[in-house]
């Protein structure tokens, strides 16, 4: 069959639907180069302006999976459910969560990727364990989930190229925040890796991509539905993301606490949200149909130090020094760290996400650009959370720097934008959660 | 000031109002390659769909005149009005109202087009005469014009070329049939090449960009805001492109029609338009400010030989062999002359102009790719018109070929597409003046 370009642009353009064939057309003239750049950048201005129906969105998903290799699990011999989070400051969620669940019996073969912007990336934390290789090949990959039931590395360059070839042209064209090209990258990009079922904690708030509960649920029932449409059982998890999640932002840091957090010291909000998407990662694995029963399982997993276990297990056999995990005192250490006091007395009412990630780039733990390095030992810890009674004098915050003028700004500009006042918050961690 | 890209193509998304600055801003990036294609691509979708403001269009127009060389045509002394057509099928309505109006004392300092798809071009046709030059320096043509009163060129490539690479932009993803950007793209050309004010035959029906009276209207509306806004008067006049213009379709074909005219054999559709668009012309510039009165001296023009003889001086001074012009069996002649009878009694009820031009391109007249040569003595001459009546055996239109078969082709291809039946239609010509 044969389609062209110009009207596959003009039916969008008309708010037409697109068959799955011009989809396919148009994904893979693009990934091979053989439809330019500035007819997709109108092809995706017109998608973003007129939108997507859900069976387009789903076509254009799998069709973005299988534009390079989709690898393929059924190998493992279990039901191989995936975890995704939409990106958050803060978010140390899957180094904590994946060895509970793959403790308790969950394959895990997780691939991860790294941070760009104010969100970190797992593979960035992970890298921050010395010795710890991200870039493994596909077999040695399953053979450490086959042998250890869990595995974490970089995603490789051949899982769905259009999907990567799209988002950067998405990003140099202002149509990053649509809700069918979110729903598919992100769901394409899940298929291709090989999972048959998914959990997705969509963050929601300052810190997120999605501002508010109505765009986040958009985005959750998009992302379910094409689960549906491409047989892939989707769960989604809608998280707070207005403050950083935990206290740790900064890649050793939140490696440092994820330590702390299998050691058995669990803050709420990080256990709630943690807890949540395990257990329903359990649920669709089969391990366990009762939410509340798994997420006890999961708790006694850290309690018994088998959680813990499993992460050593995991960092060793992916080349890291695991002397740094058990003791935690030997990762690097930023030179300047500086205890930020409250000028204020009262409750903290609001600590910006955005800000906080910006923050910690600002001092080296993010990326701007693709190609800089990152600064493992920099960051900001909190001291206080939204809800908490501070008095002046009390600890507020904690900056870790390598540049004592980049700490100075980051100590100001924190307490700038912290806000404390006589209401004291209820905060909710995880809002609810859609099948 | 500096400007942002991204967040012009933001303001777009969002359909609010960009600034002249930001205009200018993206226009001359484009223009100099600063900006990338793919960003202009999506912008002028989002335009597409989103629209535009008089006030923004009028700023594009100009920012893209800007872009390159502006002709001064205030030496020539007088106001200079120029005429433009927003394109059609057998359109030699500037061969022959352009000698009118200069030998009336309308200067005529002219920039035409080549012709692209099925429209003819001004240009193509005047280079059927041989030896017409239609490639001459700026300052022969502006010493043309003070001599003669008249020059026919093609236009300069450094006039407006922004428009010229939006224009091929645009052409590549679907994005041409823009009221804005068609009405920017048409005021620019004519604001680079010096028109003070504007008299614009906008075509309407079956073989012109505007397919209804609606679009049309919007369309006119808007250049006249724009000539405006710019001070740059502008009148347009909208006329009827269902059928071709006249009688012939083909480079020399038109040609000698034109010379048939300004011989004082004047069809009525063809009359209508060129008088109407000429007393225009003649009120803009101040030469006489009664339309009918006009249109007479127009029609006196021809009948008394003044506008033919300024035809043949033209053509003459542009190094044109003027025995074509003098007798106009001179001209290369079609090997395959092919009368083709109507197989049917009744009214013409239907020519459609988009058919024939593409039929007429089809036999060579046409260019589908700018690089593509021309035929000039291809074609096809209707013998009869919408409203005539016609009898088995009459001759409805007649095939100047040069390949056989193609001939074949267009004999029943025309013979299929030509409407007869029992409805007398009374066409009109010149639908309505805007100004």
């Amino acid at each position: 069959m044969f389609f062209n370009i110009l009207e596959i642009i003009q039916k969008k353009q008309n708010k037409e639907e697109l068959s799955k064939e011009e989809i396919e057309f148009f994904i893979n003239g693009y990934t091979n180069d053989l439809i330019p750049d500035y007819q997709i950048s109108a092809l995706v201005m017109a998608i973003f302006i007129n939108g997507m129906s859900e069976r387009e969105t789903t076509d254009l998903t799998i069709a973005m999976a299988n534009s390079g290799k989709v690898l393929d699990l059924s190998t493992l011999g279990e039901i191989f459910v995936d975890k995704h989070s939409t990106g958050g400051v803060g978010d140390k969620v899957s180094l904590i969560l994946l060895p509970i669940v793959a403790s308790l019996g969950v394959p895990v073969a997780k691939m991860s990727g790294r941070g760009l912007g104010f969100t970190g990336g797992t593979v960035d934390k992970l890298q921050s364990i010395p010795g710890y290789i991200t870039d493994i090949t596909m077999d040695d990959f399953l053979s450490n989930v086959k042998k250890l039931g869990i595995s974490i590395i970089s995603q490789t360059h051949d899982l769905a190229p259009a999907d990567k070839k799209l988002y950067a042209l998405r990003d140099s064209i202002s149509c990053v925040e649509s809700i069918p090209l979110i729903a598919s990258s992100i769901m394409s990009k899940k298929i291709a890796s090989g999972a048959q079922k998914i959990v997705i904690d969509v963050t929601v708030g300052n810190g997120a991509f999605m501002k508010n509960m109505d765009e986040a649920r958009k985005l959750a029932k998009m992302m379910i539905e094409i689960g549906k449409l491409a047989n892939r059982e989707t769960v989604c998890i809608l998280t707070n993301m207005d403050e950083p999640l935990g206290y740790a932002v900064g890649n050793n840091l939140e490696v440092k606490e994820a330590i702390s957090f299998l050691n058995g010291n669990m803050p709420d909000d990080l256990a709630d949200v943690v807890f949540s998407l395990g257990a329903y990662m359990l649920k669709l694995s089969g391990k366990g149909q009762d939410i509340e029963e798994n997420k006890n399982l999961m708790r006694e997993a850290v309690l018994s130090g088998k959680a813990y276990k499993k992460f050593e297990e995991l960092v060793k056999n992916q080349g890291g020094d695991i002397s740094y995990i058990q003791n935690p005192e030997k990762f690097e250490k930023a030179k300047f760290v500086k205890r930020v006091e409250s000028t204020y007395e009262g409750y903290v009412e609001e600590i910006p996400a955005e800000e906080f990630g910006k923050l910690a780039s600002f001092l080296g733990a993010g990326r701007m650009k693709k190609e800089d390095d990152i600064d493992f030992s920099v960051g900001i810890v909190l001291n206080k959370k939204v809800g908490e009674y501070v008095k002046k004098g009390d600890t507020l915050f904690t900056v870790f720097a390598n540049d004592e003028e980049k700490a100075g700004f980051v100590e100001n500009k924190g307490l700038e934008i912290i806000k404390i006042g006589d209401v004291k918050k209820d905060v909710k961690y995880v809002y609810e959660v859609i099948e």
